[in-house]
């Protein structure tokens, strides 16, 4: 089988060099450009500061080009991946969807545009959809990944949603890694914890009822819950712990709670798909996990490690389910979030 | 004025060290005696390893005697401090109150005795008055701190009450110091999260009931407010910082909320007294804050450092408070809380 | 090829752990029993708690045995790898010697008896015909690995022995994994650093003094260097980070020292193992580098992954060879050095 | 007394806090102009984000002014304390010392300049009198503190100087807040250690030779011990630890050196000066001391806090000499240095 040639855009930063790392024998892609700003143009891979502790020497010789997404199209690529800092996606990425590139974007700037899915294969593939709505004067769209603490949240969500959510209450400890690079200064981080990070409560609210919305032709009728975050930063490395209060719509049984965390699956649309873990959300009766420093690489197969969210402590009392998740934020948040949307938007012939 | 002679027991620990701190040069109480296990007994307060950062130089000379009741009794002690671990504490505290001492204990082993006061002096000072169904046929009697993590929390709820809670959600990032010492591995928890801590949940519901509950004659109606706790642990060193949300019996304003918190005062009963701060519960604008490194030893004047309560990030919508805690798990949430107890005590004339 | 039975003693501490998962899928050895202390017997592998982050769910049902070497050595045992503490170790591998089986051991307890071998095959591979001393009324025989710090540091300085040393001046930062678990408190180490490590600096001169000793028919004749080393414990978690300042006999040039270590070869009695590295020393000429976080699974190929000592910084002034090397205590400095020797000594026919 | 009014250039910086937080009470000086670069101009002490946990409350309301030497000057300023950044100090300190002004500065910018000295009033009063030579056309003078490393080095082999260095061979473990705020990223340091600090090793070379030089008319002839230097980051705070091997002239014997290091007293030039600690070697006979968790205050009478070295290990081997030593590298590094070093010039009636 040919592998789609595909770019990734802003290689150089942590995000960036994920998507590398896992797109680098990949059955379906091959990353055949890296674009990055103007000043990086004409350095190659190997020469930028590796930030991930992943092999990228097969990519090493690939030399980065401009971000001009028309060369991209004339060059043969249909598909890219986008890890550029959000203000430069704003502009490039419409750019590259009407080049006729399809982009699974990691950037926040068009999660909330209505035709733009926000898209979560276990709990959303119906929602890809949306793109034909933008493929109206072009063959190119856009598809981004959620924000990498609602991409947790909406996992550990995922076998509740059934029985009916009404409002869930959210406390989050972040780690660093979060931030990108250089991100947090040590001397503010090290050995404390920071009760804010700028702008996510609200995506974390905003995006979570569109991703749970429902499809309604070509807008998306948002989900109704109330979702109150706080997020907070601990110095850990990588993963996103939350602590979650769930308030149902009414009462629910603790043993059925507990059967449908244990029997999560993914719908048969995602099933094997090459980055697709064989169970999205996995239950420990560890009451000390998960943790950040053993569970962050959850996930079989090897592909799929750091895909799959860990959720313990699961406690039921009458409306409220309660429990600790754990989401690896830079694979399933970030980088292989938008790598599964791309094996999804391949499988349904949507490249 | 005379200061009365006391004892501190179990002076070996972290909040056993605290204690000594805290009297080395107190207004009202003079450290005359310190006891420990067999094996310690001989030796001084000068040989034992520091495991705090203050100077116990003036009381370095002081030796180490065995845990016997009478003999303190006998030797003209009146007030006992104790740091014993709860096993121990649940057999040597009733000696000491039967032996006439007044024993002012961070230990949790009779928090939940019916006529055994948990004391917050802000929260609920007239539950002192349960010492005496104690003293019917001792001069003696057992008074107890809260919880460290129950300490924080009860002081701020304390500009809620009036207004009816009817239910607590809780997250909470305790420091390492929480589990005394030698405590937590390095190896587990650095750069780590630990999302559970043995019993701390129940603690706080039981205690925050009992603190909250309402003196009827010699026992106490607790409070049916429902609190449910996550405790988890993160990489800090002091200072339990706590996510709380707060649901209120009815809708409450913003402004009357934000008020309350700016205005919060200590009751008469408490002001003034040694290590009382000036303001239980300081309310900061900056989002950023708390923050463990930099607001765990909140509170004026100099001898309360560590004893007030810092409230950030205050929100409300319909009848949900929200808001982050912090709290000096040592100082406010152990040994300057059983100090501050002792005080009240004394001022009161119990002593 | 039939696989050699073998078995771990002691396999329920980090260290024996890293035997478990460096032996899981060995070509040469077969893991058939698992010893531990009278506690353990009859617990299951995947009962214990998992202290790396190593699958090891292949040996999960493996049941742990008492440690009695003649029943070993009657089940068809041939070869045991001892993660026992010192005083334990000094009963027991006696034992398993004199019952007929070839212990590879991580313990200190013989490592300076005169006919037990400190082996490091890159360096001393010749040192393992000690053995044979030791065989006179047993088939059985005692290998020790080098202390964690003392295996990096002889690695370090293999480029530089046919130049002729003089002496080593040293200061260590190591990793707190070197400790054990649970090892050192995270009220100690977290943000701190402790310029101590008990019996370690000793260890150091008197182990490297023998590693670089002339075998003697049956006795070493140690290497007369001065080793002057300051153990400095660090917060990190794994790797062992030297700085090491070596004056040699004479002047030396910079560029004849840059090719030694650029071709630093191990003997073509090593070249091949298993678990041998392709390069025992790797040279790296970026100046932030080795770093603990990044450099401490150095080696290939992937089953020598933190097999490899990397080497940076390197500077010649005169008879100073200044360099900053780092090995990974867990792997090359404990279990992995021990299963090399094992290899070792496989090939050479003496299992 | 009247106060000598005084100013802080560069006070939003840790460096600079510092200064505001040691002058605040200052017995002798009297912060009254605060001067940053252009875009602080106006804004208030009290509106800059603090990055020490000291108060500052006291000097809140002074706004900052703009680099104006000679505004300084006329307003009746006669002393600055500089926090510039080395490029910055470059241009501006020269135009204060032609303004008339006495500059005590931080910066490295001067440091190596013939006729500034880089003053430790322990070590060297005597250099002070160099600031002659500079003033044959202006009153004013610049006067350097040294490197925060070079300092602690100073300060621990000033017992030694009498018996004659030859060479000093050193490992350092500096803390974070050596690189400034934001200084390094959480991401690189945490749980990490990096072994090379830009220009460090150099400093300390080129600094100590002149600092341990001797005054000759209006130059300095530099020792000429060598002195080599590893300089590494840990993920510590504040304190930066040195591991350090001392060859001397010739054989010492060990109760000589202890003795060295017990009664190791400041010149009477130095003594009772404000910030100058009672005594400014202190020697810890626990070989796990000095740590920065629990030393990097060390220092009497209070205001001294942070101004003395400590040192450990102490270990005597024919010509050599080794400890360990720690200094605060903000106290006694930075500011705390800068200050002593203007007390002394104010005793001996040069401001």
């Amino acid at each position: 089988m040919t592998k789609l040639p595909c770019a990734v855009l802003g290689a150089t930063g942590v995000v960036g060099q994920y998507f590398l790392a896992l797109l680098a024998d990949h059955p379906e892609f091959q990353v055949q450009k890296v674009c990055a700003s103007e000043s990086r143009t004409g350095r190659r891979i190997a020469d930028v500061p590796r930030l991930i502790d992943a092999d990228l020497s097969a990519l090493g010789d690939l030399e980065f080009s401009p971000l001009d997404m028309v060369s991209l199209a004339d060059a043969g690529i249909r598909v890219v991946f986008s890890a550029l800092p959000a203000d430069v996606s704003k502009q490039i990425e419409p750019q590259a969807a009407q080049a006729g590139l399809c982009v699974f974007s990691n950037a926040s700037a068009f999660r909330m545009a209505p035709q733009v899915p926000i898209l979560i294969p276990e709990v959303n593939a119906d929602q890809l959809a949306l793109v034909e709505y933008q493929q109206r004067d072009t063959s190119g769209f856009i598809v981004t990944n959620a924000n990498c603490t609602t991409t947790g949240l909406a996992l550990a969500l995922l076998p509740l949603r059934a029985l009916g959510i009404r409002r869930v209450i959210l406390s989050s400890y972040q780690a660093i890694s979060g931030a990108g690079y250089p991100g947090l200064s040590a001397l503010d981080i090290s050995g404390n914890v920071i009760p804010y990070i700028a702008g996510e409560e609200e995506k974390i609210a905003l995006e979570s009822g569109k991703i749970f919305g429902r499809l309604n032709g070509e807008t998306i009728c948002h989900a109704d819950w109330e979702v109150q975050a706080h997020c907070i930063r601990v110095p850990t490395r990588v993963g996103h712990l939350l602590s979650v209060h769930v308030e149902m719509e009414k009462t629910v049984a603790e043993s059925q709670i507990v059967q449908l965390y244990e029997h999560c699956e993914a719908p048969l649309a995602v099933q094997g798909l090459a980055t697709a873990p064989h169970k999205p959300v996995l239950l420990t009766k560890d009451p000390c996990r998960p943790q950040p420093l053993h569970d962050v690489l959850a996930g079989t197969p090897a592909r799929a490690r750091g895909m799959a969210v860990t959720v313990g402590r699961l406690q039921v009392k009458g409306n409220a389910v309660r429990f600790v998740a754990l989401a690896n934020n830079l694979i399933r948040g970030a980088a292989g979030g938008s790598v599964l949307n791309a094996e999804l938007a391949h499988r349904e012939g949507r490249l």
